[in-house]
């Protein structure tokens, strides 16, 4: 929480800043990264595989082959060498893309940004995922944008309830927006069948999508590897980024593959937002690809997320209430954890910090006053041990306000 | 220009998004790159100087000091360890900052971005110079801004102007952006006297000054180093950027000092932009300036700015017609050339890049249809033989333009 600030600009402000959203996971971010704490609330991916020497090597190397242009400006849409890169990693995926069809952007929260610029007027209707990605949320209605909703199960994104829900709209929806791989906050996928449907649906109804694939390459098996919606057609917007296999967030690179003319007016609102992103970034990220072909760390870390990934399951069944429930991620990086109604999970979070572990309350992945009793729990960062040590001290924390309430009902009973 | 594409998601675009500001140095950037041309187009700070071992160095350290933390998201805010960098840079303008106040970005262009989100709604009033900076004009523009301009001398912003304009504006303007310091595209620099005067008008009239400070420690006479705006007045919100002296802009770093409740605003706003800063850049930026403070290569580069200075003046003086004429900066990287009224500087464009020199036009500098006969030169990037032979190249493709006006006028008469 901000302290109170006196300000005397409130008159100044535009209106739709009178109303910002602030996202939970950057108010707990001081807090979650205090060392005596086991934190399951970034989605911070686990960085501890990829060797100093490889960046210093790749650093060098860029700035070998041409130091000059490695420290200047570059050209709005990104560097021609990265996107090869880039290229090649939506081929793995069965789409096809041609360097002019990319803007490098400055992770995949840019584009986020950078799609509701061109598409949000204040009071656009935009369609999303209940729950869905905060960061996308926040961008969305810091634009201005009215967020509507699409109900998700166990298959993901259900596309009989969006076939409803534009029956219902009275506005035409500027797009939705959809995690189809490995769901953020969810931990959901969409099955191979509902891709299929959903591509029909929204060429049926004139439906641009935007698909934020963060999680590629990350699937614990290859059989639940569902083709990419960019796969099935070409007019989606499909969101990239380098955060969690090809390098780091520390380096803040994504990408968007989009139709020609929307990636021309992305390309534009990214100039007055940055001039370009930054060069020296894109040209170590070439180098480090080029030292280290990406498909090897790949399944390298699929791997890693996979183990922590079970011991998390198991350490849930082992310590929480037999009231939570909780999704089987079958890739990426979080279990979305269900609990009894009356457990408020963001007034519960003051205990859980007291017990020396963190989570994200439910609520902040709806637009609304949903998703109370949810909390998303990330098993990226912490080491196999930590998380079976947090899960314990979280499910004695669940089990104590479940207590709680019993003995208060007793009473008022 | 962009080719013609079939877009057929017009309907859903954002009102604002039909008329999309572009700007000419991104139309200009591929064309000025070219290697046979000799470019005064692009505001490209002189990276030469910078060697690749040293960042090759600050790379190693930021890695062996803390690999993890580097390659990981970090607040929104900054890094501390880069913020004192930043503080002791402040100091020398005598500016007082706590490291609570500043806010680090993705490049001096992403502030812009902000401030345009947290202050500018569709039709909101804001003051510019004239001409002004092309990246705020846009910045501002596609958010919908309506830009009101006030205007400059040789000693920068004519605060009786912006009084006169004050009282003939109906709505109360957002702010005035102003770049008091080796103006871009000017190449003027605001006297002390006007600085006082223009800290009095701004208290008086409840206005707040964006002061883009972009070309700091660029002055080439210490007799010409004016007090900061924000030296003179905390209730400024001041940009500050790691392009030009403290590393370059490959790097893309940049900072606001701002009134706490603005930059609590700035904050949550560059959380849905970008979540944060790139953490390796930060990283490396910081132990770059513990290896090579930057005072030594402050008075370096200026003292090479400064020779460059010359030599495109001294070449002006000796290849551009005696209709010509142009500012002498006191620092920076422009000189601002007026060409007769007749002489439309973007039809000029394609003859001189024909002759293998390049320039922006005067018109993108400005937010209406004025502008049209000046041009921008930036001395800043090639080697004085360059500058003087590109001159050479420049005055003859303005010469040929003037005589081809008046032997069409001696028919016409």
């Amino acid at each position: 929480m901000p302290e109170f600030i006196f300000d005397k600009w409130t008159e100044v402000y535009a209106k739709k800043t009178r109303s910002l959203q602030s996202s939970p996971i950057r108010d707990l971010f001081s807090v979650a990264s205090r060392s005596d704490i086991i934190s399951f609330a970034g989605g911070m991916p686990y960085t501890k595989p990829i060797a100093a020497e490889d960046i210093v090597a790749a650093t060098q190397q860029a700035l070998a082959k041409n130091k000059d242009a490695s420290l200047q400006y570059c050209s709005t849409d990104g560097h021609r060498g990265l996107k090869k890169h880039i290229i090649d990693f939506l081929k793995a995926e069965n789409i096809r893309a041609h360097e002019d069809g990319i803007l490098i952007t400055m992770g995949a929260q840019q584009a986020l940004d950078l799609i509701s610029k061109i598409f949000i007027d204040s009071g656009s209707v935009v369609l999303t995922e209940s729950p869905s990605y905060v960061g996308a949320l926040n961008a969305f209605a810091n634009a201005g944008a009215r967020i509507e909703t699409v109900a998700m199960d166990n298959n993901g994104l259900q596309v009989s309830a969006l076939k409803e829900k534009l029956k219902k709209l009275k506005k035409k929806p500027k797009f939705l927006y959809t995690v189809p791989n490995f769901h953020n906050p969810a931990g959901v996928t969409l099955s191979a069948k509902r891709r299929h449907e959903l591509i029909k649906l929204a060429e049926a109804e004139d439906l641009l999508i935007i698909e934020d694939n963060a999680y590629s390459m990350l699937g614990f098996d290859e059989s639940s590897n569902y083709p990419a919606l960019r796969s099935l057609s070409d007019n989606i917007v499909y969101l990239g980024t380098f955060s969690k296999i090809l390098f780091s967030p520390g380096i803040r690179l994504g990408w968007v593959l989009a139709p020609k003319a929307i990636l021309e007016k992305l390309a534009i609102v990214k100039q007055s937002s940055d001039l370009c992103t930054a060069t020296l970034n894109q040209h170590i990220a070439n180098e480090f690809l080029n030292l280290k072909p990406w498909p090897k760390r790949a399944k390298q870390m699929a791997k890693i997320y996979e183990q922590k990934k079970n011991v998390m399951i198991e350490s849930l069944k082992k310590y929480f209430p037999r009231e939570a429930s909780w999704t089987k991620p079958k890739g990426g990086f979080y279990v979305w954890v269900k609990l009894p109604y009356f457990v408020d999970t963001a007034q519960m979070l003051a205990e859980a910090i007291n017990e020396k572990v963190a989570y994200v309350p439910g609520a902040g992945f709806f637009p609304n006053s949903e998703g109370k009793n949810y909390m998303r729990l990330s098993y990226c960062l912490p080491e196999p041990k930590e998380i079976e040590e947090g899960i314990k001290r979280l499910g004695k924390v669940v089990k104590s306000r479940i207590e709680l309430y019993r003995s208060f009902s007793k009473y008022r009973r």
